[in-house]
């Protein structure tokens, strides 16, 4: 676990239940929802606090399972009522998800109070969520340093006006390909990203799933492989751990150079690595800090090459 | 221009005459075909003999195009009847080519003979063509050390069982994911490549479009970024300007170790994205050595992230 010099993450999302059907299984009732995968990705690197609620039917071993990732639950309403529940499918093609059925339960009503030693906040994730609640929450945060917001096509389409604003409020946007195209009318990623950009985020990530994660910044290009894995059994919750390790890292080093943010993506993409391993949460139950460690230095492998060997083929290129 | 120390690639596909339409414009009866767009790009690393047929209407201009590349036209038979003609057009999504009409002409008849100096190539790209032509070149090339080919779904579905006889000849093959994913039936690219692998190749390299390349080869496994490009103006070509890149920069150096190739992958990533900024092969006729220089020391920015800080992040990620 994360020592206490790191620097606290909040995180706002969905917790929830989800039936998943994928070419490789299928599962019922597990734990789900864009908080609980960013809290555990984030866990690993740094103290969380969890801001989202749940109905009366949460089940008990989920709330055992965050507090055994020290995930503050302060924040974690419990009422009366149905938890938020979510059921979809995947085809061969994983990066594109088939949602069959919605259930708001309890989120309908839900209005995020913060509890006080939530309120300085250094770094926030904004997970996906109604852009409404987003912005409720950075209300009553005091001074952060560093704020990320994650998004999706239902918000974009229903919500567009709100998410804007949320826009506007973060250092850090993270977005689907898909999901940028349609927000921005444009199928150039590049262009999608600066028009993302000039909405307020100085930071803006794009998630191709199999295809790796590129970010954006102030002269700043950054590619990021994907890992390969000869299969991926469950694509739920890809995109937020991703989020969740990059925030993760970003509040452990408290350090938001460039630099460091190259690292973080990689960071990222490590644990939606793992997530998507096994269904729900199942991978992150048994992961460890090495595993953790390992992997990052095979992304440095998969993505490394030398450097032009400057004279040999320069004299070559240019010489007659 | 390359020196003469570099040693010769070989190379063997299409030269046609293209109409071709994108979002961006419209060009009608430009030079085109793959190894057109290979043997330029590999001629700004190594000196090329070119292996192909035109008719007796094929523009003398394009002809002069080749001979101010240096490219050796000893192996380009001019022979009665019409030249290749391809005509397609590309919608938003540049990935993906759209095929209006495809006249054989001159390439019905076509039977390679490769003239003496031609036969001891060290190096040898069988750019997308017939696979029995593929085959043909091959059986007159005395001793090659590196054979790389490239093919298209055209050729998966109607010449298959000639196409694994090829891909059991060769050191590398290059084929774009939409193809590899017809040819193995998979929609994993992890197993696809170890398939492909399987057929003969020791690496396989698969070209993603605007989401770069991957490379895999025994215990090697390499992904290669795309450039930004805000517009992609003309996608016709980038696939053979990526294999030319790549095994003229192979040639050039005659160097195939694991991290040589993965160098010769970017040279042909570098390659594709000067291609596709313009229509047919214009980008080539103001290309720069100096500019293919920059645009490597630019895919390596983007690539770039710094190893793990092992002791901070490791001991607090193990330490309780």
């Amino acid at each position: 676990m994360p020592d206490s010099n790191s620097s606290s993450l909040l995180i706002v999302g969905s917790v929830g239940i989800d039936d998943v059907k994928t070419p490789l299984g299928e599962v019922n009732g597990v734990l789900g929802g864009a908080a609980s995968y960013a809290s555990t990705a984030a866990s690993f690197f740094t103290p969380v606090q969890m801001v989202a609620v749940v109905g009366d039917d949460f089940p008990r071993e989920h709330i055992d399972f965050f507090r055994s990732r020290n995930i503050d639950l302060a924040g974690l309403q419990q009422v009366p009522g149905p938890t938020f529940r979510w059921s979809g499918f995947y085809d061969f093609d994983v990066n594109q998800a088939h949602s069959l059925d919605t259930q708001l339960g309890v989120f309908q009503d839900f209005r995020p109070e913060l509890p006080d030693h939530y309120r300085d906040a250094d770094f926030v994730l904004l997970a996906n969520i109604d852009p409404t609640l987003q912005l409720q929450v950075l209300d009553q945060i005091r001074n952060p340093r560093l704020v990320m917001c994650d998004t999706m096509n239902f918000w974009i389409e229903s919500k567009r006006d709100e998410l804007i604003k949320v826009l506007g409020r973060v250092n850090v946007a993270v977005i689907n390909d898909g999901e940028a195209r349609q927000l921005c009318g444009t199928f150039s990623l590049v262009k999608a990203a600066q028009q993302i950009r000039e909405m307020g985020p100085e930071f803006v990530i794009i998630k191709k799933g199999e295809h790796g994660a590129v970010m954006f910044g102030p002269g700043l290009h950054f590619s990021a492989p994907s890992y390969p894995l000869e299969e991926v059994r469950d694509p739920t919750g890809a995109g937020d751990s991703f989020a969740g390790g990059f925030m993760g890292y970003v509040a452990h080093t408290q350090d938001p150079s460039d630099n460091n943010l190259r690292r973080a993506v990689i960071y990222g993409s490590v644990m939606a690595s793992f997530d998507v391993e096994d269904f729900s949460q199942n991978r992150m139950k048994s992961l460890t800090p090495q595993e953790v460690a390992a992997r990052y230095r095979a992304f440095k492998q998969i993505a490394h090459f030398e450097a032009m060997e400057e004279l040999s083929l320069l004299e070559r290129l240019s010489g007659e």
